[in-house]
């Protein structure tokens, strides 16, 4: 029955990809298409004292004209109700919408949104989180404790802290007095951009009854729909968004991006559909990024290395609007102590807004920003007490049934086996003997970190299936396909429980008017919850295909085999029909067969959003070989081991190149990028000049392994690891250069510069 | 529970449609869109010798161009497979298309048509079915028997006849013998245009990896996406159809029309989406029409007027291919004895090929032609015996138990009712005392009839509620709406049901991708099946809202009401929550609830498609006042009662304008229109100049009522008449005229001419 799950089927979306034909955001065109620009700010913190429309209306061409002022009381955001569509009365952060404008071509709505005259008045700026946090700060939301929002979030009334979420578990103080070692250290970590090859877009039109559609690459149909109505104080199916192919989201691509803007636009537009398309500099500068996070991170240790209390403070830096800040605040805090039995735990984050670009989900989810910090400590406390640091982090590591840090027992645990997996792949214990200087004369070193990731709990998703007369099947599910080869996954599994050839499998496009409700494409979240609706689906229908058989055969369904994509007789295997004659004899007029799959965790309904512990963790390794050149500080990751826990994995070549791509990614945020502001909250770099990331040039080798800890609720035992598998290589490279050149780097990138110096320093004490 | 259902509650969609903004065919437009249009054959029957494209292929703006040489093996049709998306070989009716080509505009595809030069040989032609049924005619497809067809027709090889369907019940031979008198009469129908005011269209894409998506106002998107898919030797999932609003449909609007060559062009168009709207000249020619038949009934009473036998014979004239004819054929012979007790029955159809425009489903389907000969009978009968027309049909309508003409007992007979209400309302008793000859010399006459029609059995229907939570209601049905208020209906049914406002709903676009399947929105088949299919889909949600109010009280589902948006408990009415308290308690995360309804008649499951009793029959009846000019012989219908059995209305006011439009629908069928050929198969009319329909000046006063005669197995007792609605018109106006000038027309149209010429020629006698 499982006979095409674990197996590396070709991807279903190859051909429509390597082809050119799937339809990204920027590729739907529909008749009569405006185009829509936006006129940002060029301030990080003003109050509008005028805007003057009079010019841009008077513009042949330009079919509507939109401001804040015409939308009293929209406020969007999934968790906290703050941001508006388009600033209202001030702006937060340089790039804020202010004003938009749809014209015939996007020529004239460009040259339009520059007829547009804005007077502001400056107000002073806040970039730093810490400074934020200080008394006597500007406020960036007055009254911030007044806005809607999800009961786990805690706002500071009269501050910039939008939520403080803590975790405690045994009395840390106590477990500190108990240490032998105390280790405090602080570890930063830079902003970065999703960098996206896809741009941001969106298409929307108002129909004649008001009705909003939306076209465009978002990530979670459903939630868009929910933060779209919610704020237009819409009932939710006046909304319909269309998911199209998303071209690279990592959690950049949900909620409200050009959408709002396009919907203001299309709500003034005389029912025609509005584009709108972000260049790359608004997609750097007004989607989001990742939190910048000041992590002060206190660890007691026994002298056997055994960890024995851990208190980890957290500022999240979330920039001007909440959006998912919040959450992220709210999940990763609770996982900042790392994958270890910690008797002795108190975690605490604050989530501090500021006059720069919105923060929010970033693969991972705030987690690597902690791997960074809890990794490189666990490197410094090795190193300190002359452990190994595989071995420290082994004699510590979480294994099946312990309880985690925020005390909840845990199940379907393979982080163990991803540290032994990685150190045999890069050589660990052999290193010593490895030439320590390359003929170039770079300096070479070897670094190992694991990580976990939780996920977004509860949650729910719903799938239906059509199997049709011919044995073909439709997979209605609202999960988008952002590369992550979701399609695939599904298909893999419905076929597999099925018996059906992969062939035979079509999709329906992601959909709000017509696929069913699927929290979103996030949180590494659609192979479990969106695998367990299909796998319950595909059930449903072999259970109807059997009751069919039995009637049609006239006996029990027990005492039929429903498999392979043919029904028989227990005890009389030639009596045996395929699905399509079974449905073509029962319904001869013609019917398709619907099963119908529903998930959304028993343990966790009655549940708060985010209120729950993760319904699983996620865990992997990483283990590295760097060369540094002390000249110039430059690092180059020559090898890479990467293991992750997969529960079992669904398509292992798939969970390969996730692990390859998530190590890239990550090289990328370890040694090259990062969104640059100055004290006036002007972001510098908001291009693909100044702003790098990795290309092929810039992989190493990379030594990819799967680690199967199933998980007794997912399907067919697998879980999530698709933000995992970036966490733990941050601090492998950190220590990697400190095994090489003997300096550590604590704040995100790594860059040659920071190297460079941090040995001349070095040499110089 | 119920309290929508049989509301006149205004259509949902009203504002759609009044302010333009629904889209039918002709309004799809898609960017890159080509234009394609059809060469069609100047000739009825002839052999195609060579077609040269070589002009065509060099003209600019020419981007595809099609034959059938091009679709080898390419056959359509639901019931019998032996029509060529293209010609063939030869062509079988004049404006059949023989090539195609796609252009960037409309004006460059009609240029490029008339660049195309076919040679054609010529064939004789048949253009009338007694004489295509002769010895040595012409054969219109040799090798019939060999087509791909259901199990039900029953093609005569050598011949043009395709299919042959036959009924018995008792002895006929033996009725007559018992009866005081026998009667014989032949009365003919003409052939007609369903005349939608939007005329047929398709847009079809093919993708790369040769799915074909086709949109357009097609009346049954699964039925097409089957029909193509079958054609093309496709798995039925490679074809996707969207459904529009369709702007008029009457049975015209289903299976392969402007499909095909849109298809064929797009096949050939480099993934570009090809448009394909007919002119009306095409609509006419080359879509469908109603069957010519020719009916020849003989009756045996009893002196008291007890119907003791009745044999019918119909020649059914089906055009050029098969389409829809033969089961019109089979299904409506069964229909032919109307709705009377009659113990000996021999009923004969035969479906015959001509060289004319292809004839099928056209409202009614067959059962009009069939009451226009069994009702003008039951006058003559009634003048022979010297009995009341109405006193000589109650004697012998059938009634609820009773056992129908074809051997089936019957239940919802609703059939004595309407013709009582009909007479009430004409003033039937009354009408000797009405005067006879107006003042400006114009005769007036009374006729009343009635009629009933089967529906297509077996057939089934599937519908999925997402219920939201904030109590949106989507309803994912592909019942497409023809105008006849499918979607109001279903609003109705499933808010009834539920208990929520009608505004609370909104529809899924008719989606074979999405919307599960659903065999046709034809043979008023609609709110029967598809109702039911919502009615289950809803109570399968209120049964899930008694599951989840359950485990939120911590009760037993089964102490839980569930009705008008709340649950409470049964014995604690005040512990009550409403729909969207309840899921959001359950699934604080976000989720809705799918409901789903399946509605195949379980009687019905396992038979084969055609085969088996209707489901249900419907009857109406018709009684009019007409003044008729003895000069002119100019008819006018000036009063006209009807009543439709309509189970239980769901909605009064739409089965009333059902009512309406269907007797002013019929008026024309009855004294205006008429498809003429001349003996070459030249169509002469086909156009709103000589092929006139009534208008709102040709229509009389109507008395429309209702009748209620549930049907235990229909949607709180409903069931469909949209059809039935015509049926009896033409004979309650033919017995009119002749009650009001002594002339009985036998072939329809009643024209002024022919009443004229009866009149002069019955002066002459």
């Amino acid at each position: 029955m499982e006979a095409l799950v674990g197996k590396p089927v070709t991807r279903v979306d190859a051909l429509e990809k390597v082809s050119g034909a799937a339809v990204f955001g920027p590729d739907v065109k529909l008749v009569g298409m405006l185009y829509g620009k936006a006129l940002r700010s060029p301030h990080a913190h003003a109050r509008i004292v005028s805007i003057n429309l009079d010019a841009v209306r008077k513009l042949p061409g330009v079919r509507a004209v939109v401001t804040g002022a015409d939308m009293p009381g929209v406020l969007g955001g999934e968790a906290v109700k703050d941001m508006p569509f388009l600033a209202q009365g001030k702006v937060r952060y340089m790039g804020e919408p202010v004003a938009a404008v749809a014209a015939e071509d996007e020529a004239t709505a460009l040259k339009a949104i520059e007829l547009i005259e804005v007077v502001y008045d400056e107000l002073p700026v806040v970039v730093d989180a810490l400074a934020a946090l200080e008394q006597g700060a500007p406020l960036i939301h007055e009254g911030l404790e007044n806005y809607a929002r999800i009961s786990v979030i805690k706002p500071v009334p009269k501050s910039n802290v939008i939520t403080v979420n803590e975790y405690t578990k045994g009395d840390v103080e106590h477990g500190f007095h108990e240490s032998d070692e105390v280790f405090e250290d602080e570890f930063r970590s830079q902003t970065v951009h999703h960098a996206p090859l896809e741009p941001h877009s969106a298409v929307a039109q108002v129909d004649v009854s008001g009705r909003i559609v939306v076209w465009g690459p978002n990530d979670s149909p459903h939630r868009l729909r929910k933060d779209l109505a919610d704020a237009l104080h819409l009932r939710l199916d006046r909304v319909r968004v269309i998911s199209t192919y998303v071209g690279g989201g990592f959690g950049g691509k949900g909620g409200l991006k050009a959408e709002p803007i396009a919907v203001a636009l299309a709500m003034k537009a005389n029912h025609r559909p509005v584009k709108v398309v972000f260049t790359r500099e608004e997609v750097f500068q007004a989607t989001l990024v990742r939190h910048a996070a000041v992590v002060r991170i206190k660890t007691g240790v026994k002298r056997d290395g055994m960890l024995m209390a851990r208190e980890v403070k957290i500022v999240w830096d979330t920039g001007a609007y909440a959006e998912k800040g919040p959450t992220v605040c709210s999940q990763a805090t609770a996982a900042a102590a790392g994958p270890y039995r910690v008797p002795h735990i108190h975690l605490i984050g604050q989530c501090v807004y500021t006059n720069k670009a919105i923060a929010g989900a970033y693969r991972g989810y705030g987690t690597p920003q902690l791997a960074w910090a809890y990794e490189s400590q666990m490197d410094i406390i090795a190193k300190k007490l002359g452990i190994d640091p595989l071995e420290l982090r082994l004699r510590n590591i979480l294994r099946e049934g312990d309880v985690n840090p925020v005390g909840h027992p845990i199940h379907s645990v393979g982080v163990e086996d991803c540290l032994k997996q990685v150190a045999q792949a890069i050589g660990w214990q052999e290193r010593q003997h490895h030439p320590r200087v390359t003929e170039k004369g770079r300096h070479v070193g070897f670094g190992i970190a694991c990580g976990t990731k939780n996920t977004k709990t509860p949650s729910g998703s719903e799938a239906a299936l059509y199997l049709c007369q011919d044995g073909s099947l439709t997979i209605v599910t609202a999960s988008v396909e952002v590369g992550q080869g979701v399609r695939t996954i599904l298909a893999q599994i419905a076929c597999g429980v099925l018996g059906l050839p992969m062939e035979n499998v079509s999709f329906s496009p992601p959909d709000t008017d017509s696929t069913p409700f699927d929290a979103s494409t996030t949180s590494s979240r659609t192979t479990f919850h969106m695998g367990n609706a299909v796998k319950f689906a595909a059930e449903d229908l072999k259970k109807q295909l059997a009751q069919l058989a039995a009637s049609l055969f006239g006996c029990d369904a027990n005492q039929v085999v429903v498999d392979g994509g043919k029904a028989w007789l227990s005890e009389q295997p030639e009596r045996c029909l395929p699905y399509p004659e079974l449905l073509q004899k029962q319904y001869g007029a013609g019917a398709s067969m619907m099963g119908r799959g529903f998930y959304y965790p028993k343990s966790e309904q009655g549940r708060a959003f985010h209120e729950s512990p993760s319904l699983f963790w996620m865990y992997a390794a990483h283990a590295v070989q760097v060369e540094v050149d002390p000249k110039t500080g430059r690092v180059e990751v020559t090898r890479l081991a990467a293991a992750a826990d997969t529960g079992r994995p669904i398509n292992p070549v798939n969970c390969l190149q996730q692990i390859e791509g998530g190590a890239v990614h990550a090289i990328g945020t370890t040694l090259m990028e990062e969104l640059i502001v100055d004290d006036q909250g002007r972001m510098v770099n908001p291009n693909f000049h100044d702003y790098r990331i990795p290309t092929a040039m810039d992989a190493p080798e990379i030594l990819a392994s799967l680690v199967e800890a199933p998980h007794r609720e997912g399907p067919f035992g697998a879980k999530g690891m698709a933000e995992i598998v970036t966490t733990s290589v941050f601090p492998a490279i950190g220590s990697a250069i400190e095994d090489a050149v003997g300096v550590r780097i604590r704040d995100l990138p790594i860059t040659s510069d920071k190297v460079w110096r941090a040995l001349r320093e070095s040499t110089e004490k």
